[in-house]
C-alpha cells in the first residue's frame, strides 16, 4: 500500500464520518443528545442496554422455540410475543416510565380476561348466538352480549350448547359459562371462546387473514363482540378503571384516548336506562379518573398519575350531513368539560370508508363554531394507515396537515410525501406510531419492515401507541417500545427517551401540567437509568 | 351552510390542489409531462391502462383462485404469477418497449428449462449426488453438475435412483434422466427436481424460508446447482445467448449485466480445459453479443438488440487482500475491452458478508490505478440490499454514495437516509430497483409495502432490474414494471416510460450510442401507445 493511498484512507474516512453525522442531523435524539449535558449516566445505561440487545439477538431470538419457525427480533408480535417476555430488554422496558399514551381506542384498550370477568360479575349481562353452539361452529359463531338490567327479555334455563338450545335466545352470561359442554372445554372452553371472539390469534393475521383486506373483517367482528360488554354503563367504568391502573402500572402516567361517540349509542345504564348522552359518557369517565387518583394517593402513588382527556372521535361510517350532530355535540362537551377534551378525530378503516375531504363541508363548519364559539378543539386525525399510493386513504394525509392537525394517528404513508414529511418537521406535526397495530393489520409484515426509521431520521417527532391492545395483546407501551428497540442498531435508550418526552411535549395537557409533568418524568428517567446500570452492568 | 363557509372550501380545494403538485414536483414523471409536448397520444394511452387496471383490481384480483387464498394487485410474485398471466395489463406490458436491462446477474438471468435443455444437449456433462436418490431424500437432496470432456471419470452404467448407486458417483446427465424412478415421476420427475433446485417455489419463499437469512440459504444453494451447468464454456455460450434472445422479445434492446469473475474460476471448455481466463470469457461474452447481433439483422430486427456491456464483479467473500488481483484483472479487462467492461461492482449478501468499508484500501488503489493507466471504471456498487437499520449492510449506502457509484444495485435502505436521498437526486445517482427480487428474498412481503413510491416521489432515477430471473422466474422485466404499475394509482404510462428512458441515459452507452439508442427507443415507445389506442380503447 503506498503511502499517498493510506493519506486518502484517511479522508476518506473522515469525509465518512461527516457524512453520518449529517444524514442523521435531523433525527431528535441527536438534537438532544447535543443540548443536553447531564449524559453521563444515560450513554452508561445505553451502552448496558445495547449489550443486551446484542446478546439476546444472537442468544434468545436465534434458539430453537416450540412453535415459532422464524424467530427474530421485531418478529410478527402474535407469534413472537411468549419469546420477547422472555427477554431482559422486556424486563428492563417494562420498568421504563414511558410518560403519556397518547394513541388508542378506549372501546378497544383495555384487557379481554378483565372485561369477561366484568361480565360475569353482573347477573343482568346476558350472552346469545344465532344457533346451539358446536364443535361445528365455535370456531365462526361470535357471541353477542347484552345487559338486561330491567328483566325484560324471557331467559332460558339452558346454556348456550345444550341441544334445546333456542336460536337467538338470551342466557345469563355466568350460566352459559357454568353450563358450557364440557366437550367444547366447559367454562374455561366458554372464556377461550369469548377471548378468541375478541382478539386476534396469530393464525388469522399470518394465515387465514393475512392481508390488509381481510384481517379489518377479522378486526372489525372483535368489536361487535367487545362493544356488547362494554356498553353497560358499569362495566364500562370498571374496564376504564382497570385500563388507567394497568397503565399506571406499564409506567404511563397520562392518557388521552380515543372515544367514539358513535358507539356510545346504545349503552345500557345499571338500572336499566338507554338514553346515555355524550355527556354522561364524559362525567363517568371523569369520575373514574378522580377515584384512580385518589386510589393511587392513598398507597403513596399520587405522582404516577396526572390524568387523562378523551380525543372525541366520529366514525367514518356516518354520511358528512350526519357528522354535523357529532361535531355540534364535541363543542358542546368542550364547553361543559374543557379538561377533559382533549381534540377531535374521525376514525374507521380508511381503505373502505369515507376519506376526510368528503367530510369538508362540516370540518370547516366545526372551525368556524369554535371560532364563535370561543373554544380550542385540534384536529388530532387518523391519516394515511394504508398501503395505497395516491389513493383516497393514502390522500387524507394531505388533508390531516391542512386542516391544522396537531398530530397524525399513524400516519404510515406519510414516509411517501417529500413536501409533507418537510411540513410535519417544520410545522412540529407529532406522528402517532403503532408498531404492533400496524404489523398485526398487515402493513408491514414485521418490524425491520416498519417505515419508523424513515420518520426518525427525517426529525419528524414521534410518540408510540398500541391502538386496540385489547384486540392485539399489547396492553401498554411495553411491547410496542419493545419493538423499537430491537429493530433497530441506531435506536438506543436516547431515543426512547425522546419518544416519551415527545409524547408529554405534543399532548393536550395544558403547559403548566405538561411543565410539571415533564419534571416528574425526568425525575423517573434518572431513577429508571440508574436501576439499568445497577442491575445489569 | 352560511356563503362564508362555502367561500373557504373553495379556498380550502385550492390549496389542496397546490399541496398535492408540490408534493409530485420532484417526479421525474411529473417533469418529463411538463417538458414534453407530444403527450396527447400518451395521455390516451394512460387512461386506458389506467382503466383496465381498475378494472382487473376489482375482478381478476377479486375473483376466487384455486390455491391463491389471497389475491390482490401486486402480491407475492410466487404465488401470483398464474393470475398476474392472465391479465390484459400483462399481455400491454410484455409488449412494451423497455429500453436497457441494468441489474441481473448473469450466472442467474437466464431460463432453468434451457440451462437444462443445453445439459441434456452435451454428453460430457455429468451429474452426481451425495446418495441414491428416494422419495425420501429428493426434497433436500441437490443435484450437483460438472462436465468431464476428457473421459477422466469413471462412469457408472446407474442411474442416480438405483438401488446400486455409488454415493457421489458421476452420471450422464441424460442417462441419469432416462433412468430417473418412475415412482419419483421419471423423466419429467428429474426435470423438476433438477429445476427446483435451481429456483424458489412459493412454499420456499412464504413458508419454510420466510426470513431474509433463510431464503438467502435456499436462494445461495441454487447457485451451486445451477452453477455446474454453466461452468461448462459451450453451455455458458449457448445460455447467454438464450438470454439475450429472449430479453430482445421481452423488448429490452440492451443490456448491463454484471459477470462474477470469481464463479468464473472453475469453467470447463469444450475440450476439457481447465485454464478459462476472465479475457476468455469476455471474448465469449462478446462473440455471443455478435452472433446475436447477426441473426436478428438478418431477420430484419437489428434494430431490436443494441448490444451489452459486463458490469465486472467480485464476490464480498474474499478478503480485501485478495481483491487486489481482481481489481487489476479488471483493470486490464478494461484495457483490451474497453467496449466491454461497463463498471465495477462487488457482489453477495450483504447481512452476513463484509461491508464495502472494509475494502477501502484496495478500492481507494483501485481508483489511483484508474487514473495511471488512463482508463475510467465506473463503480456500480450493490448496497442497502437489507432491513437493517445502522447495520453494516445498512451503511453500505454512505460508501457507495462516497466513492462515487453512478447507480446503485437495490440501494433498498435508502429511503431511510435523508442526506443520500438529497444527494442521489442533486447527483443523479440511478437506484437500480429489483421489486420481484426484493419481495422474494423478503425484503418486503407485497409490492404494496416496497419503498418505491418514496424513491419516485422523491424524485431520484430509478431502472428496474429482475435480478435473479432464473431463480425467482420473472424473465425479462414484464413481471417487475407489471408490479409496479398495479400496485399504485400515481404510477401510470408515464411513469414507465421514464422509468425506460432513464435506463437509457444511465446506462453506460457512450454518448453517441445512447443517443441513438434513444431515438429507436422513443419511435418504440409511441408505436406502443398507437398499439394500447387501437387495440383497448
Amino acid at each position: 500500500m503506498s503511502p499517498s493511498v493510506l493519506e486518502n484512507k484517511v479522508d476518506y474516512l473522515k469525509q465518512r464520518e461527516e457524512l453520518i453525522d449529517a444524514d442523521r442531523a435531523l433525527r431528535r435524539d441527536r438534537l438532544f443528545a447535543e443540548s443536553s449535558s447531564a449524559l453521563k449516566l444515560e450513554r452508561e445505561a445505553d451502552k448496558v442496554v445495547r449489550r443486551i440487545r446484542a446478546e439476546e439477538a444472537v442468544g434468545v431470538w436465534k434458539e430453537d422455540h416450540l412453535d415459532v419457525p422464524h424467530p427474530f427480533p421485531g418478529m410478527e408480535f402474535l407469534t413472537g410475543k411468549g419469546i420477547i417476555e422472555r427477554t431482559k430488554i422486556f424486563k428492563i422496558l417494562s420498568r421504563m416510565p414511558k410518560g403519556a399514551l397518547l394513541h388508542t381506542h378506549i372501546g378497544a384498550s383495555g384487557d379481554p380476561r378483565v372485561l369477561l370477568q366484568l361480565a360475569l360479575k353482573y347477573s343482568v349481562m346476558h350472552v346469545r348466538v344465532p344457533e346451539r353452539l358446536t364443535s361445528a361452529n365455535i370456531g365462526s359463531s361470535l357471541p353477542q352480549f347484552m345487559a338486561f338490567p330491567d328483566d325484560s327479555v324471557a331467559l332460558e334455563g339452558l346454556g348456550i350448547t345444550s341441544t334445546d338450545y333456542v336460536p337467538n335466545s338470551w342466557v345469563n352470561v355466568s350460566k352459559a359459562r357454568d353450563l358450557f359442554d364440557t366437550s367444547l372445554g366447559g367454562p374455561e372452553g366458554f372464556d377461550q371462546w369469548v377471548i378468541n371472539g375478541m382478539t386476534i390469534r396469530p393464525a388469522e393475521a399470518y394465515g387465514t387473514h393475512n392481508t390488509v383486506e381481510k384481517i379489518w373483517k377479522k378486526f372489525q367482528s372483535t368489536f361487535t363482540v367487545l362493544g356488547g360488554l362494554i356498553r353497560f354503563l358499569p362495566i364500562f367504568k370498571g374496564y376504564i378503571k382497570a385500563l388507567l391502573l394497568s397503565s399506571v402500572n406499564d409506567g404511563i402516567f397520562y392518557l388521552e384516548p380515543r372515544c367514539d361517540f358513535f358507539f356510545a349509542n346504545g349503552i345500557v345504564t345499571a338500572d336499566g336506562k338507554r338514553n346515555v348522552t355524550s355527556r354522561d359518557i364524559v362525567q363517568l369517565f371523569e369520575k373514574t379518573v378522580h377515584e384512580v387518583k385518589e386510589e393511587l394517593r392513598k398507597e403513596g402513588r399520587g405522582d404516577k398519575f396526572l390524568g387523562a382527556r378523551m380525543i372525541y372521535t366520529a366514525f367514518k361510517a356516518v354520511s358528512p350531513e350526519n357528522l354535523y350532530w357529532f361535531l355540534d355535540d364535541c363543542i358542546s362537551l368542550k364547553k361543559q368539560f374543557p379538561h377533559l377534551i382533549a381534540g377531535f378525530d374521525l376514525v374507521g378503516h380508511e381503505d373502505t370508508l369515507r376519506p376526510i375531504i368528503d367530510y369538508i363541508e362540516p370540518l370547516l363548519y366545526f372551525r368556524k363554531r369554535q371560532a364563535e364559539e370561543g373554544v380550542e378543539i385540534p384536529f388530532i386525525f387518523h391519516a394515511g394507515e394504508t398501503l395505497g399510493d395516491g389513493n383516497a386513504a393514502d390522500s387524507n394525509v394531505y388533508d390531516a396537515i391542512l386542516l391544522g392537525s396537531k398530530r397524525i394517528g399513524h400516519g404510515y404513508s406519510l414516509v411517501k410525501h417529500p413536501k409533507l414529511m418537510q411540513m410535519c418537521r417544520e410545522r412540529n406535526i407529532l406522528l402517532e406510531v403503532c408498531p404492533v397495530s400496524n404489523e398485526i393489520l398487515r402493513l408491514t409484515s414485521s418490524m425491520p419492515m416498519h417505515p419508523l426509521p424513515i420518520v426518525l431520521n427525517n426529525g419528524i417527532p414521534v410518540a408510540l401507541g398500541p391502538d386496540d391492545p385489547l384486540i392485539f395483546g399489547n396492553a401498554g407501551l411495553t411491547y410496542d417500545f419493545f419493538q423499537v428497540l430491537v429493530a433497530s442498531e441506531i435506536n438506543g435508550l436516547t431515543t426512547l427517551s425522546v419518544l416519551a418526552r415527545d409524547s408529554i411535549l405534543f399532548s393536550m395537557m395544558p403547559p403548566e401540567e405538561k411543565s410539571k409533568a415533564l419534571a416528574i418524568w425526568e425525575a423517573e428517567w434518572k431513577l429508571f437509568l440508574e436501576h439499568i446500570v445497577f442491575q445489569y452492568k
